[in-house]
């Protein structure tokens, strides 16, 4: 039975993820902290009175070190006596810069929300998550963050996401470097385009297939995939649609 | 007769950039551009008096766009009626944090200096560099900001280096995408490990040697480089030492 803390909640792919973990039986899937930096989102809200007793909100700005103390304090709370298994930071923001690099002004927000924040909220949790049981940080990254991919991923005009991205990447191998000794599986996973706010109403996938798809490699995880940028698997996906995008969702290796 | 400005001249490897390209006959170097945030290295004025004419210093502080533009302002009454050739962004600090990811508290600042402030530097120069004739841009890198490469770098206690470092070449590649159609070169290089106050005195090589090697690849680069990590060409260094490393300097492309 294991217990989940999971980052902006409120919408998007948190909140899938939230119900997803909702949806597995209690033997698996023990306490599910659900958090996000305003805790009144009327979606969240729904899910969490769909499963009562099943879900606690908590108030989280993952920027604010003293929100992230807070709430590795009311987690402790949540926990008696027990650890935090699994820590999904999720919350992340993506911009639109239509003028490509020219426009490029928030590079320095997107590094600290991206990037900067997971760091925060992993180092504050470490002292819980290394009473847990599986030890597993997530971190979801995206394959828009991949430099060996970047090629085909031109017409996309985000790149302070797609830098912040690799930036996280590598803050995903270094947390996997420190912690390998102590048994803990820092994991980055691109949960595939979804449709959401962030990846718009064009995107490959449902969002609920992504949460349940990223659920499939949290749940598989072992320190064997401790520093890994995992894909999401959907076998076939877009099969004899041409353009070679039947593999794109192959579950292995993304190449940084 | 090619223009260059560096950025980060005071000292390490901006300034043996500098003392390089005032070796290198007139007719293949003209205007040297060297920059610093405060213009009073003694090292530098140095480099400066000996090169009578050859070099000009300017006050640049890499983090400011103030100070950028006015750069941009004073670069272009330097090269009166012509472009600037090549801008080698260099500026940059490095972190040493014992404790690894738990003392890391400067990662924002390492993003700003060592990423953010390559982008705003880049971005104010792309008119003086469209007049050029080589629109060239080289971001110094390093092999420690190589995901792919992180595993044999495990016991460098330098997280936010490496992350801001992997944040750059992403930043790199996105410059190399928007401008490859202008005939841009946007190029990474890794200068190797050199004996400077950022490297540390049991670094593998003197100043001299990297800013040589540097020279080397951007004499040479082309727009075919454009998007490319490389590495300086060393060949044979450290024959016979063991450990595999004779070809670390192999002068080839460094994996993302």
């Amino acid at each position: 039975m294991a217990s989940y803390l999971i980052t902006g909640s409120s919408r998007g792919l948190g909140l899938a993820l939230v119900a997803r973990l909702a949806t597995l039986p209690r033997t698996e899937v023990g306490t599910i902290i659900a958090t996000a930096r305003q805790d009144n989102s009327a979606l969240l809200t729904e899910i969490v009175n769909a499963s009562p007793g099943r879900i606690q909100m908590l108030n989280l700005d993952v920027t604010d070190i003293a929100s992230v103390d807070a709430a590795v304090g009311a987690a402790e709370r949540s926990l008696p006596g027990k650890g935090l298994d699994v820590l999904i930071n999720n919350a992340g923001v993506m911009d639109w810069s239509p003028t490509g690099l020219e426009g490029m002004d928030n590079l320095n927000d997107m590094f600290n929300i991206n990037v900067t924040a997971a760091h925060l909220v992993s180092r504050a949790f470490l002292p819980l998550l290394r009473k847990g049981n599986k030890k597993t940080v997530v971190n979801i990254s995206s394959t828009l963050g991949s430099i060996a991919m970047a090629d085909g991923f031109k017409s996309m005009p985000v790149p302070a996401y797609k830098i912040s991205k690799a930036a996280l990447n590598m803050l995903t191998v270094q947390y996997a470097h420190q912690y390998a000794d102590d048994g803990f599986t820092f994991l980055g996973i691109s949960p595939g385009w979804l449709r959401t706010n962030l990846g718009g109403s064009r995107a490959d996938l449902p969002v609920e297939t992504g949460a349940e798809k990223v659920m499939e490699i949290i749940r598989n995880a072992t320190p064997k995939q401790n520093g890994k940028f995992m894909n999401i698997h959907l076998p076939g996906w877009n099969e004899g649609q041409g353009a070679g995008r039947a593999d794109q969702y192959d579950g292995k290796e993304i190449p940084w």
